[in-house]
C-alpha cells in the first residue's frame, strides 16, 4: 500500500476490505509523506521492516528485488498523487488498485488507461457502490431485461458534512476536497457526483450521450460547487436526473438509485444497503433482500450472512479487494475468473469519472449550459 | 357546481371536500353536457328541481335572479372550458372556485387574472398539495427562518399509472390528459409538474428566475410529455431540481419535496403527509407529527384529529374548500380572514403554473434547451 | 344524536364521517347535559328548532311524534350512560350507533345485547379500524386462506398522551379515561386495548379461547391500568400477544397488528393505513397499496381516491357510517346489504370487547394470573 | 479456534469477526470432528502444520508446550459440547471466547460459570447483537437517565426460515435447532429468544424477577417450541413482552426493541442497526445516527465509518472479537481495559441466559403456567 498511513480514514477502510475476506495479505508498504512515520506506522501493521519503506519508488525497487514480491499495490494517497505512482507502478509491471478518483486531470486519466491497456496489468478502482450485493443484483436484473428498455433515472448523493466551512476550521477531509489543486475542478460532483454516475451507468448499463449542468457554491468562500444538478441523455433514448451535494442537511451519505424501465422499476439506496424495492408493471412493490433465495449468482458472491443480518459499507468495500484478488488470480493462470472477479470498475470507468466531472464543469461555465458530450476514448 | 356530473372523479371529491367540515351546502348546480343528465344527477344529489340548471349560463341567469343566490361556484369541467365559464362568472359577480390548471393556454390565464383583479371577485383554485396541514407548518417554518435562507429545493411528482398506452385502451382520464388540446401544451409537466412546482414555490415562498427543461414521451404515439426533468433558478440564489413522471412505475402519487437551507432541512412526503422531517444543523433528523404540540395556528387550524390518526387527502382538499369559505366570508364582512382563509392558492397561482409550463415547454423545445424566465405579470 | 355538543372531540367525528359521504344528515339532537348549551348547539349545526331536544327522553318523544322522524340515533355520551340511553331508544323502536365501549359494564352489555336480539333493532358500534379498507382487504385475503391457518397474532396499541399524570392538570379527557366510574375496570385496556383485540379478531375470523393478563399502572396516583399485557390462545390453536399502553412515548395511535400463517403473513400499521405489507411463503415481502387492482371489493367499496392520495381515520369512521346506512336501508326493504353495509361491528363485538376486559382484569387481580376464557353468550 | 470447518456457517462469522479489525491473529485450530477434515481445513486457511490439530485436546497439549501459545480459544462446535471443550481449556489455563449458547445445559452453565469465576480466566459469549454500537448507545442514555425509569420493555426476534418442516428436509441447521439433544430445552426461546432477553436486560440493565411463558410447536413433528410468547416482570417494578418465533414470515432476523420510560423512550431494529429512535418527552422523536456528533465513548469506540455508511451484523461481531482481546490483554497488564473492552457479555450472561429458557419451559410446562423466577446464581 502507499499512503494511507497514521490517522488516514480511507486508508484504513482499504486494509479491512484487504483483510475482511482474507483475500490479501498486507506485507509492504509508503504509508507516508514523512518516511519515518510511514515506517513506524508500518511496523505497528506487523509489516516486516525490510518492506516498511520510505516511499513508492522505494516500494517499487525493494519489492522488484523479492521472488515473494507483492501481488498488487494499493494507492490511498491524494488524488494529484495518483498518476506518478500509478505509471511507475505499471511500468514496474505491478498491478494496481487504486482509490477513486484515477487521477486529479482528464489527462492524467486518459494517458494511465492509455498506458493501462497497452501494458496489460490490471489496475482496479474503488468506486465502492459497485461491491453492494443488492447493486449487483439490480444490475443483473436491468440486463436480464426485467425492467424493460430504461426510460429514466434518477440518481442523487447527498450529504450534509459540509454544509458549514469547516474546510477552514481545520477539517483536513475538507480542506482537500475544497481544494482545485487536489480535488480537481470538480467539488462535489467531482468528490462524490462521480460515484453517482458510475452506479448509475454499472446497473443500467446505459452509456452517456449528453448532459448539461448547473453547479452551485452555497458556503462562501468555498472554490468548488458543493451542489450540483446535472441533466442527463444516455445514448438510445433514456433520460437522467443526476444531484450532488454536499450541504444536504439531514443527509449522511444518501447515495439513492432509482431506474424506471418499460416493464419495471428498481430503486435502491446505500443506507439501507441489503434491500432492493421492484415494482414489476401492475403488481405491488417487492422489498428484495439480501441473502435471500432466488437471487443471482452475482448477488450471492457478494453475500456472507443471511437475510436479516446486514452487511454494510465495508462488506461491499471488502468484494471489491476480493474481486480484484479473484480478477489477478484468474488472469495470471489464464482463466476466467469466477463471479466475484467480474464486472469490476476499471480504470476505464475511473477515466469515464474524468470526463464526466470535466463535461459537467464544461457545461456549467459556459455560457447557457450547453448540453456536452463528455470525451469519447 | 359547475361539472363534475356522474362518473367524474374529481367533482366527487369537491363535494366531499365542500361538505366535510359543513362549510358549504351544494345547492345548485349544472353537473353535465347533456342536460338531462346533469339534472338527473342534481336531484340525486339533492338538489332543489328549480336549481338543477341545463348549463353554466343558465346557472348564472337562475341564481342572478334569486336572493339565496350561492355564496360562489366550483368549476370541475375539462381545462379548455375553464376560461368562458370562470370569465362569465366573474362577470356576472359570482365567486369562483376553479379546478387546476386555471386555463388551458397561458393567453387565457393572463386575461383571467386580470379580469379577476379588476373585478374584487374572489377566485381560488385547487391546489390540493397546498391544503396539507404539514405543508403550512414546512411554510411557517422556512419563513420564520427555521432553515436560513434556502439553498436548494428538490421537488418530484412521479406516478405510474400512465406507463403504457391506456389512453388507446378506454381510459378516459389518461385520454384527455394526453390530447394536447384539452390538456394544454405541457403532459406530465402540466397535469402533476404544475403541483410540484406550486407546492415549491409555496412551501419556500421563493420566485423563479428561470427553468431550463428537457422533456420526454416514453410511451408510443403519445403526444404530450410523461416525464420532464427540469433545473430551476430562484431569484436570490436557490437552485432546484424538479422532476415529474407519468411512468414511474411503482410510484402512485409520489410527490415529495425536500428544502435544503443554511441551518436545517424539511422534508415532506404526500404519501405519509402528517409527518414532516426536520432536519436542523448540528442536531439528529426530528420527525414532527400532525397534531403534536408546538405546531404553527396555520397547521392547528387545518387539523381535526389527534397526532396517529392519519388525515388525508380528502382533509387537505376540505381545508382549500373551508379557506375558500372563511376567504368570502371575511371579504364580505370587511374583515380579515382567519388563518385558515389565508395562505389560499388564488388566480395568481393558477397563472404562474401556466406560465411555467409554457417556460418549459418553450425551453425544451428550443435548441440547446436554453435557460428561459417565466412571464412575470 | 345523543351527547357530543360543544366541544367533545368525539362527536365532530361521528358528525363528520356521518356527513362525508352524504350518507346522512343531522337533523335532530339532543347534544349536552345542560338543555340550554345543547340547544344552543344544535342551532349551530343548522337543525331545527322543533328538533333541539333537551334530552335523550325529550327527542324520543318528539321524534316518535313525527312522521319523519330520524333513521337512526347516534350516541356520544360518557359511558356509563351508553346503556339506559340504547335501551330506552331501542324499546322506543329506533336503531342505534353507538360509541364504544357499548356500555360500562358487563352486565349491561349482556342486557343490550340480549335487549337488541330480541328487538330486532339494528345497533351497531364504531370500532372504527375496522372500517379502514386495507383493514378489510386483510380480512378477505385470511378468509381466502391466503396466508393458509393463523399461526401467531401480534397486535399492539401504544400512546403516549397519558404518559405523565395529565388527569390532575386539567384533561378531561384523561379524567374520564382514568376514572373507574366513568371508563370501567379497564383503563389503557378497555379504552384502547379493545379496540386491538376487536381488530385482532375482525381480521382473523378466530374466536378468543383464554387469556392471562398482567396489567400495570405507571403514573401515581392513576386508578386504573395504563399498560397491559396480554397473551391470547384462540380456539384452533393460534396464540396471540396484545399490547396496550398509555405511556409509550414517542407513539401516537400506533396501532398495528401482524397475523402470521402457514402460507403467509399479513401485517397493517394505522399510521401508515393506506398500505399492507404481504408475505407469501417463500417470496418476498409485497406492499399493497388501498386503490390499486386487484384489491377485494370489500376494500373497494370502502374507497374513494386513488393510490398515492391517502384516505385516513376520517374515511374510516365514515365507512362505518355510510355501512350502518347501508345496513339500515337493507333492512328496511328486505333486502341483503352491499358490501359495505356487510362486516360491521356489531352490539355483539361491543359485548365482546366487554367480557375481554372483565377477563382480562379478572386474570390480573387473581392470585398467579390464571388463564380465563371471557364470557360467552 | 475449536470447531467451525469447512461449510460452518458461525466458524466463518467468528473467523471474519477476528479478522476485520486486525485484533487477533488464527494461527491454531481443531476444526472438525473428523481430524483429517479439520487438518485439511486449517491449512486451506494458512495455519501452520504443527498447529492444526486433530482435536481440543491436542490443541491444548499442544499449545501447552508452546512458548508463543495461542492468546484464547474460540469454541463454535454444537451447543452440548461447549461445557466439556470450555472446561478442559479452562482448567488448561486458556481464556475463552464460546459462541452462544454457553452450554446445553443448565446445570453445565452452573458448572461452567463457577468454574470460570474460581480460575479467574477470562470467558467472553457471542451475544451479538450487544457489539453493536447503537445498542452501546442506548444502554449509556438509559444508564444516563436520559428516558427516566424504566416502565416497559417490548422485545422481538419473528424470524421465517424455519416456518416449514426443513429439518426433515435436509436442511442441518434447521435439524440441530430442533432436536432437543442438540438446542437444550429451549427451541425458538433457547435458539434467538434468548438473545432478545440478553438485549433487553443489557440495554435497560433490568433484572428479570419473573416470568410467565406460552410456548407453541406450529410445525407439525417439530420437538421444540418454534414460537414462544412470554410475559416478563423486572425487579424495580418495569414489565416486558417477549416474542421470539421461528415461524414469522415476512421476518429474516427482525430483532427490535423499544424501551419506555417516564421521561423518554428509545427504539432499535437490527435490519436498520445504525440508528436509534430517541422519544423524548414532550419532544418529537429523534433519529440518532451512528457515527454522528455527541454520541457516547461507548458507541464511538465501536464505529469504524462515517454516518451513512452503514455498519452491520459483521462489525458488531467484531466489535466483541476487539472487546475481548482488549479485556484480556488488560486483565494480563494489570490495567482497566478501554471502552471496547468493557461492557461485554460474559459467562454469567451466559448462565443467565440458560436460567432464563429452564424458566420459560417450566413455566409453560407446569399447569396454568406459573410465573416463575429463573435460578439466582
Amino acid at each position: 500500500m502507499v499512503g494511507g498511513g497514521e490517522g488516514a480514514y480511507i486508508g484504513n477502510i482499504h486494509r479491512i476490505a484487504a483483510r475482511l475476506d482474507n483475500a490479501w495479505d498486507l506485507v509492504a508498504g509508503a504509508f507516508d509523506v514523512d518516511p519515518e512515520k510511514g515506517r513506524a506506522f508500518a511496523l505497528s501493521e506487523g509489516i516486516a521492516d525490510d518492506r516498511a519503506y520510505a516511499d513508492y519508488k522505494a516500494l517499487i525497487t525493494g519489492e522488484l528485488a523479492r521472488k515473494d514480491r507483492v501481488d498488487a499495490v494499493a494507492i490511498c494517497t491524494p488524488n494529484f498523487t495518483h498518476y506518478p505512482i500509478a505509471k511507475a507502478l505499471i511500468e514496474a509491471g505491478f498491478d494496481v488498485i487504486c482509490e477513486k478518483p484515477l487521477t486529479a486531470t482528464l489527462e492524467d486519466a486518459v494517458a494511465l488507461e492509455k498506458l493501462t491497456r497497452e501494458s496489460e496489468r490490471f489496475v482496479g478502482i474503488t468506486y465502492t457502490y459497485s461491491g453492494y450485493p443488492m447493486v449487483h443484483e439490480a444490475r443483473v436484473r436491468i440486463a436480464n431485461g426485467d425492467i424493460g428498455k430504461v426510460r429514466t433515472v434518477q440518481v442523487e448523493y447527498p450529504l450534509e458534512w459540509m454544509a458549514t466551512a469547516i474546510e477552514s476550521k481545520g477539517n483536513a477531509q475538507a480542506a482537500w476536497r475544497t481544494d482545485p489543486q487536489k480535488n480537481g475542478r470538480g467539488g462535489s460532483i467531482g468528490d462524490i457526483g462521480t460515484h453517482a454516475y458510475h452506479l448509475a451507468g454499472f446497473v443500467t448499463g446505459l452509456e452517456l450521450e449528453a448532459l448539461t449542468a448547473d453547479l452551485a457554491t452555497f458556503v462562501d468562500g468555498r472554490a468548488l460547487d458543493d451542489n450540483a444538478h446535472v441533466m442527463l441523455r444516455y445514448k438510445g433514448g433514456a433520460r437522467g436526473l443526476l444531484w450532488s451535494s454536499q450541504v444536504a442537511l439531514g443527509h449522511s451519505n444518501g447515495v439513492r438509485l432509482r431506474v424506471f424501465g418499460e416493464k419495471g422499476a428498481i430503486g435502491w439506496f446505500q443506507e439501507q444497503p441489503n434491500e432492493l424495492n421492484f415494482a414489476p408493471l401492475g403488481e405491488p412493490v417487492k422489498v428484495i433482500k439480501r441473502g435471500s433465495d432466488n437471487l443471482s449468482a452475482d448477488a450471492i458472491a457478494r453475500t456472507r450472512t443471511p437475510p436479516g443480518h446486514p452487511e454494510g459499507y465495508l462488506e461491499a468495500f471488502a468484494n471489491l479487494y476480493s474481486g480484484f484478488a479473484e480478477a489477478i488470480r484468474a488472469r495470471r493462470s489464464g482463466r476466467d475468473p469466477g463471479v466475484i472477479g467480474q464486472n469490476l470498475p476499471s480504470v476505464y470507468d475511473g477515466l469515464k469519472g474524468l470526463a464526466f466531472v470535466e463535461a459537467v464543469v464544461d457545461s456549467h461555465e459556459a455560457e447557457g449550459q450547453p448540453w456536452l458530450a463528455p470525451l469519447r476514448v
